[in-house]
This record gives structure tokens, C-alpha cells and sequence, in this order.
């Protein structure tokens, strides 16, 4: 099996946004789509995961988009692990066209956990290690996101709907991106585009939390988002406009 | 061609709700895909429509499932025209999964609006009236949906946010039953499901418009919804629970 997968998309009209564009949520549903196939055909998807009573758990996300594709497109993503720890898997994504023109690329860090704890588990670094592969992603790592709170004391108050949650019951990580950008202004997408998003998902979403939704710019065009549930952060992202 | 069309899904796990079941957005986006690929197909696409100036709105869906699709499971959706007036076609459709047992049924009627009056223009009554089957579809076609307002005074204000738009700039159809959706309490889903519900957009929202949200029990189990915008209904629906 070859270690680099490939998934082909459409950028269906109705699921584009006002310009026309896929959007990130819908990128992040790509890129799940494609890990999950990837680990799949190679033995370490969800079934496999089941069996041995673990799931896989997305940590950390990272976006850069050059192009966002628009309404009609055929998509390629492309998906392979670059590393395996302990407990963390980092696996990389190339968003193509046809012609194999990048859109952008994306990281992400996966830990198991454990179905009953919910704790990370130890991973199988050989059989996964023998998937890793060297092909470039040229954008950086997801790293460490500022507190967005201390800047931006008030947030907006948010309950957890009914579509917000998976099949876990918690709060869906697209979902997360979803609300994250809802923060900003409508305006704001029409004269401006996400460069780069990152998402660190720190902690679980579950329905009944009251959560507070926290956005700073940090720099210009630059903000740090932040979720919190009773002084805690749940999760945190960054995102950076052009 | 034949008159009946059919299209393949596989209920992503990753975009299934808390039950593990497909959500009716999912379902909503099944219906749309495989009405404009029905559509595309026989020459009466969006590619066409936009070569006359024209388009494609959904203005009325009704939707009833016996049983929501598990995640993994894959469905199958027939579409087919049952009806077409001088302003108005009917489309129906069934879900069913590979063996053929059936998950639900859905009717919507649609109207070809001109691209710059968005005034509904006349059909091509010769051209569509050759795909009307006599396919069976039953369930109640979509009704008149009592006013939910006059029963719920105050309502929830909400302003339309990034995510609800789709590449007409106006609220995506899909949005409004997720919004709508999320008008119930989590704990109502995991005690029951809807059984049928149905949808009448009656002027295209747009950002900017300040909305209010309604709700008003019906009867036990049953409920009127609707968006308001300055006094005026833009989407009326009604939820049956069982």
C-alpha cells in the first residue's frame, strides 16, 4: 500500500459560501474524510481502532490556504503521516486541483485514546512508522495559541445546539471552525480571506458546558480565539487574514 | 434517460449527530445533490438554467423518515419529477438503503426564478413534462404552515452569521433546518425523533436582516416554527415528533 493517499472532491455549488468558495468547514470535512480513508485502507482506521476499544482524537489542526476552490472544482487531497510518537500521530494534507495546482496544505496531530478513560493511549510506532513518509508540507507546524481571553473579558455566551455534537456526543471539531469563524463580521469575508487557521482542541465539548466565545487581535489581520467552559479553555485557534 | 434518478451517499461517521444517526441537514443535502444532478443530467441543470438567465429555488420540502440511516450505512436516493406547472415543478424522493428497504420519503417544489427580477419565470412545461414518473411517493405533500408568531411572542433574535449564506449571498435552505433544529433542546433527541418535517422558504434571507426565531406547540408533539424578519415570515416549518 502506498504510504501517500489520494481522495477526489467536488466543490458542490450548494455547499460553497457567498463567494462562491469552498469553506473551511468544509475543507476540515475533506481533510477528516481523507484521514479516515487513509487509516482505513491501511489497517489502522476506525474499525481497527474499535476492535482494540481505542478511537482516533484530532489534537491539533493547522490550514493555509493560497486559493480557495471554487463552486464545481474537482479536488484532490492528498494525505500521508509525517511522524509517529508516543502518543501523537502528525499527518499532513496537499489540497490539488486536477492539474495538480496546490490550494493550500494543512497539518494535524491525532492522539489515541482510550474508550473507556478517554486518555491518551501508547500507538504501535512500528506499524504506523512504516507509513511515514517525506513528502514536503511546506507550512508550519501548529504551535502554541495565546490566551484570547485576557484581551477580550466580556465573549459571547454560546449553548451547545444539537448540531454541534457527533457521534461522541461531544462537540464536532468542524463544528468548532464553524462557530470560530461566525465570530467575525460578514464584511470581513468579503474584502479579506483566511490565510492560515489552527485549531488546538484541548479538551472535550459536551452539551450542558456554558461556554464563552473569546476573539483578540493580536497583530493586524491576526486574532486569537478562544472557547471556555467555567474559566477553562476548551479550545483554541488562530487565525491570520490576507 | 431514464425518468427516475438515482444517487449513492455513505453516512460519513463524522457527520452523524449524537445517535450515530444521519441528521436532516445531511439529509437535506442528499436531496439537493441528487435533484441537481437529476437535473444536470436531463439538461435542466444549473449550467442550463444559468445559459437562460435563470435558476433553480427550492420553495417548499417535506421530509419523513420511518428510520434515520446508522453511520457507514449506504443509502441510496431516487428522485424524479412528479408534477410540473407553468411556475412550479414537484419533485419527490425516496431513501432506501442497498437491499432496497426504505428510510423515508421527501417531496419539494421548486420554482426557476429570473436572475435579475428573482421573479419566478414560466417553465419549459413540453421539455419537463416528458420526466413526470408516476413513481409513488407517499407522504403528504408540503401544506400551509400556521403562523408560530401569534403563539410565541417573544421569539430568539439571531443575526445571520457566514456560515448560514450560500453562493446566492441569501441563507443556504440546509441552514435554516439546522437553525431550526436547534431551536429544540438536546434532550428532546435523545427521547425521540422527528418524524416528519417540512420547510416553506418564502423570501430569500439576507444578511443584515435582523431575524427573529419562533416556535409554538401545535399539538402534543407537533410544532409551528418560523423566521421573522421585520414583521414578515422569510421560512415558515412544522416538526412532528414521535
Amino acid at each position: 500500500m502506498e504510504k501517500v493517499g489520494s481522495f477526489r472532491f467536488v466543490a458542490e455549488p450548494y455547499l460553497t459560501d457567498f463567494r462562491g468558495r469552498v469553506t473551511l468547514p468544509m475543507i476540515g470535512n475533506y481533510l477528516i474524510h481523507a484521514a479516515s480513508g487513509h487509516a482505513e485502507e491501511r489497517g489502522f482506521g476506525f474499525s481497527a481502532m474499535s476492535e482494540r476499544h481505542t478511537a482516533w482524537v484530532l489534537s491539533r489542526l493547522a490550514i493555509e490556504m493560497n486559493e480557495y476552490p471554487a463552486a464545481f472544482t474537482k479536488i484532490r487531497v492528498y494525505t500521508w503521516i509525517d511522524g509517529v510518537e508516543r502518543f501523537f500521530t502528525s499527518r499532513c494534507f496537499e489540497l490539488a486541483d486536477e492539474e495538480g495546482k496546490t490550494f493550500g496544505f494543512a497539518r494535524s496531530i491525532w492522539a489515541a485514546i482510550d474508550g473507556t478513560t478517554r486518555r491518551p493511549t501508547a500507538l504501535d510506532r512500528e506499524a504506523l512508522g512504516g507509513y511515514v513518509s517525506e513528502r514536503p508540507c511546506p507550512i508550519e507546524r501548529p504551535g502554541k495559541v495565546r490566551p484570547a481571553e485576557s484581551r477580550d473579558e466580556a465573549g459571547v455566551a454560546y449553548t451547545v445546539k444539537y448540531s454541534d455534537l457527533d457521534i461522541n456526543g461531544h462537540i464536532n471539531s468542524v463544528k468548532y471552525i464553524e462557530r470560530l469563524l461566525d465570530l467575525f463580521d460578514i464584511d470581513r469575508f468579503r474584502t479579506g480571506e483566511i490565510a492560515r487557521m489552527e485549531v488546538a482542541y484541548l479538551s472535550e465539548g459536551k452539551p450542558g458546558m456554558p461556554l464563552i466565545f473569546h476573539k483578540a487581535e493580536s497583530a493586524p489581520g491576526k486574532y486569537d480565539l478562544a472557547v471556555l467552559s467555567g474559566g477553562n479553555a476548551i479550545c483554541r485557534a488562530a487565525v491570520a487574514w490576507r
